[in-house]
């Protein structure tokens, strides 16, 4: 594997953001549940950007900001996932591409637009997703560049991705395929919503050995085992055998690996303006540290750096270059 | 005239911004000259977008970002620009009409796309614009709806219009409508570079009589009389007999109308983040001001307090209400 090689590889759905400052009403009015992400078709992604404020398109997509985060910190990456030949598209392509993110997937030049995710911010900084999957969920197999899921060391997904069939397949084969090349494969539960419409089959990746690695936070572990008491998901996770990183909002991280319990404490921040991303930059920072042979405090501590970084402005994707940011801290890989 | 009739009505290049952050060293190897506009082709507005970093769009215009302010501060306001019907363009249209802004024309069908401004900010907030003008130089006189332009009590141009021969017919046949109907006919100069490609055509605009408002800050002053010493550019902005509202960045803002002269200060702030649209938005507090009878200081400090929020984040439409900033500071209208 030489230097050129990459090192972590992400799949997920390939979203622009498009965000707006609401105040809390407006979830009532519209019926939307706090802090979830929900799936919208086109006619209704149209009718809410109709009532949505002057937005902020920013790139976004969990893994895809993942991926963005990983690379920040100075760890050669790469992603795969769909987008339509369209202005937003070509946005979304340009933004990754500009993030030193390897991406080569084919634009689609025809069907749905590129998706989308309307967020809406609270004053309290949370934000409400409603998505529209558009051209993302069109992502096949075929798309799969197989020789770069071979050189990855790791292989991220995101279970939103389970939401469409092509696109679940997409994820099946890069699992295979990275396993067969002695990849770790990660999985991302994506939030609790997805996790209670996929429950069984997350499980069952997870069983069957298809994924070796599980990133949730609490909620996600909760809704996983349908238990109120965290302690109790989470040894449940534990004795599924897999690497178990569960975030924890303010109170920080906690690791499972077999008998073994790692933590880390959530970094400071001077003000939190949108809480979007969180969890996809703790991810990046946790794999981050993992690609480079990190012990999983470390790579914990990594994963609150970056997170913390992205909940300070708004969008999901670090505006500081991380590698900067973790050097700064003791944190360099 | 109702309560329902529009107050302020603005004519100007309908652009997005693509927000990247950059180092200082990016302008000098792309041969940029530090905080002034430049019109770019389409091809050089590729290039550039290649070598530009991940990309934050939000809605832009000079005179677009004005009339959104005016709206915030409770004021009633249209707009009259050009956009294409694609999906930058339909951003604009929703951003713009979200804002609560009257908005009417119709989209170009066909020709180039969207216009958009690529906008690099430095590390100390300050902002080099690459303007492509796109469809919005096609704005032509046939776009103007002429019972609009009779029922504001001011009407607001771009000096940036002055580019293309068609927004330039659009923007006198306006002037020549809003001075018939009894309207204030106000123009920003835009910048300084726009003045020294202008200069004899708006000194003649005021000469004549078609523009009797000028909004400009000290550089714009400067290159307007071709003189190093501001005070000699602002007697003789006063000797042309116009109302003349020069802005000069955190010292504050100057106002000649005949032998007076008005000032007020800058508004304070906690965070300097991007200076793009600290001119357009104090446009914005000014005109609310004027529109609504209120006399020139209170209208100058209104500019200011808009200022202020628009260069406190990314961005050059305002994210906050500025009509409750407004009354907190006791300056509703």
């Amino acid at each position: 594997m030489t230097d050129e090689h990459i090192e972590v590889l992400g799949l997920g759905n390939s979203l622009v953001d498009l965000f707006a400052h609401i105040e809390e009403d407006f979830l009532v009015k519209e019926s939307m549940q706090k802090g979830a992400m929900i799936l919208i078709d086109e006619e209704r992604a149209e009718q809410l950007y109709k009532r949505m404020g002057p937005a902020t398109i920013v790139s976004g997509g969990s893994a895809a900001n993942t991926i963005a985060g990983v690379r920040s910190l100075g760890v050669r990456s790469a992603y795969i996932g769909k987008v339509k030949d369209d202005e937003l598209g070509r946005a979304f392509i340009h933004d990754i591409r500009a993030s030193g993110v390897k991406f080569d997937v084919t634009p689609a030049a025809n069907g749905p637009a590129t998706g989308r995710c309307l967020s809406f911010i609270t004053p309290d900084g949370e934000r409400t997703m409603n998505t529209y999957l558009g051209a993302s969920q069109f992502l096949s197999p075929s798309d799969l560049d197989e020789n770069l899921v071979r050189e990855a060391r790791i292989v991220y997904l995101e279970g939103y991705m389970w939401d469409r069939q092509a696109a679940k397949e997409t994820f099946q084969k890069a699992a295979r395929l990275a396993h067969a090349a002695g990849a770790r494969v990660a999985l991302t539960l994506s939030d609790s919503f997805c996790v209670d419409r996929f429950r069984a089959e997350f499980l069952d990746l997870m069983r069957s050995g298809l994924v070796d690695t599980i990133f949730a936070n609490t909620e996600e572990i909760r809704s996983l085992y349908q238990t109120a008491d965290f302690k109790t998901g989470l040894e449940a996770l534990r004795a599924e055998g897999v690497l178990g990183v569960v975030t924890r909002s303010e109170h920080g991280s906690i690791v499972v690996e077999g008998e073994a319990t790692y933590e880390a404490p959530a970094f400071p921040i001077d003000r939190l303006i949108d809480t979007t991303g969180a969890g996809d930059l703790f991810a990046a920072g946790f794999l981050a540290g993992m690609a480079r042979g990190a012990d999983r405090v470390k790579s914990a501590k990594l994963g609150a750096l970056a997170a913390a970084e992205v909940i300070q402005h708004l969008g999901a994707r670090p505006q500081a270059r991380l590698a900067d940011l973790a050097a700064e801290n003791g944190l360099a890989v």
